[in-house]
């Protein structure tokens, strides 16, 4: 038999996102042996008994001992609670264990880093797989939902560059399409394309929930609308965090939108038809190339 | 061989909801006869090769002289050019041919009745069949499309008996739960969970497209947002029209949206962390309830 990829991958937080990548990589072998790290003892025996890991402990400590070369630590725990985890692994860690994270926001985990530290070292491999779901826990772990997903790295000049090959090959190996751009580019990115998005949408259930006062609101509300809101049922805790951990890009993005909102509003009370077919218009252009390029996308992951 | 449901059935419009009701009543065979009118011969010329017709005209003239008890006539054109339609309608209806209409506004086409009419005729049902798609026109044609899906019927107490319960059946026939409620309630309820909703992501695609200078915005752009911009690529001209028919009640609840957005945003930036988790909580807890709701109805239907 051949060595598996990687050592023992220790993944902190066995929940949809950790949980999904230790069960993926147990299902095509990518390991010696996955080990869950969880708050709750019930957690841990949840995810023995579903194969999610080999085994679990309620705390990193216990597996302080026995880490070494080929190893990796996975932190997926909700955005601010990264520094905490840093804070634990700092008291053990030798240079030759790889360190690597499933955070929403970069920025945030990276100045976490630098107070834990002193400096981002060099064998931590920041990084952002994008893929999710409105289900949480380790029940919602799923062997398959990287698969075809991008997972964003963000490498500083002082990563190793040993530790940046192994994070994307144990990223490649569960089928997901690894690139790379700088801690700042992602979170500018992700505020505008996924954080400003989830923002309002919950607002919009919001509305409608509390600021509407007709009791049929929800009763009649159509499929388009069910679409529009599956994402406003992700976890709030990880929510949350990502608000307070993007808050500068978030902002940013929220007050370009309210900006184009507003106009559209007065474009609508003014009945400025040109104005208003010309913004359907240029949001169903790039919506349409948007579908076209998702199109090209899978086209060429299914040749490769 | 039973006598049809519907003896001639005249649709005006053979676009995406017209169309797709004269396929499924074809496919059910409740009517004798299904003829298509459209502006231009290629669309009529299209749907009697695709088989979403019986024959096709560019004029309603060209029928005037061959309706009477028995037919109706549906009404499926942007809003704001019903009240042509209904003009042209005038000039040759008796009153026992059946009028109805599936605009996603109903206040205006109230408005446009009363103007031409002196006030909405005993044998017009006003109607609006909640479901869509982002692909538009005669080749969007799906006789399936009404399966399962709500249509919701504004009559008055003026309105013919006979002629509700017969579109009633139409609507039936083709799985369609059809429902009914006061053009006020249609118009405010559709407003706060249909107009709201595509606004909002027309302009979140028109942010990102405009506002947010980034090239790469939207190839980054995970899952969750082809989702939640699916229907910001439905057709413009529909979406002008729906915007200055139903404008008092889009405005009031974008209004009451943005007023929570900027709450919203206010607990960002003063990372009020009780406000958002509330928010965020309380938005779950609303989806929550509105999916439990649509697997309800969904298991209801499944059992009927």
């Amino acid at each position: 038999m051949s060595q598996p990829l990687i050592n023992k991958l220790v993944v902190v937080g066995i929940g949809l996102i950790g949980g999904s990548l230790a069960a993926g990589l147990r299902q095509v072998g990518a390991c010696a042996e996955v080990i869950g790290i969880a708050r709750k003892a019930e957690t841990c025996d949840e995810a023995v008994a579903r194969g999610v890991v080999d085994r679990a402990y309620t705390s990193l400590a216990d597996v302080a001992n026995e880490l070494g070369k080929g190893d990796i630590i996975f932190i997926s725990v909700p955005t601010l609670s990264v520094a905490a985890v840093l804070h634990e692994i700092k008291a053990f860690i030798s240079p030759e264990v790889i360190i690597t994270d499933g955070a929403s926001v970069k920025g945030s985990v990276q100045r976490a880093a630098e107070q834990v530290f002193g400096q981002v070292p060099a064998q931590f491999v920041l990084g952002h797989p994008i893929a999710g779901s409105e289900k949480s826990g380790v029940t919602a772990a799923n062997p398959n939902l990287y698969k075809d997903h991008r997972v964003i790295l963000t490498p500083f000049p002082t990563t190793n560059s040993l530790a940046l090959d192994l994070v994307t090959a144990m990223w490649q190996a569960v089928g997901a399409e690894v690139l790379t751009m700088s801690v700042e580019e992602h979170d500018e990115v992700l505020g505008a394309t996924s954080h400003l998005p989830h923002v309002i949408a919950y607002s919009l259930v919001d509305t409608l929930a509390q600021d509407i006062h007709n009791p049929n609101i929800f009763r009649y509300a159509a499929g388009g609308f069910r679409d529009f809101t599956r994402i406003a049922s992700s976890d709030p805790v990880m929510w949350h965090d990502i608000m307070r951990a993007n808050k500068t890009a978030i902002l940013q993005s929220m007050d370009l939108f309210i900006d184009n909102l507003s106009r559209l509003r007065s474009g609508i009370e003014n009945e400025d038809s040109d104005y208003l077919l010309k913004v359907f218009s240029r949001a169903k252009e790039a919506r349409d190339e948007f579908t076209l390029m998702l199109a090209k996308r899978q086209e060429m992951i299914q040749k490769e």
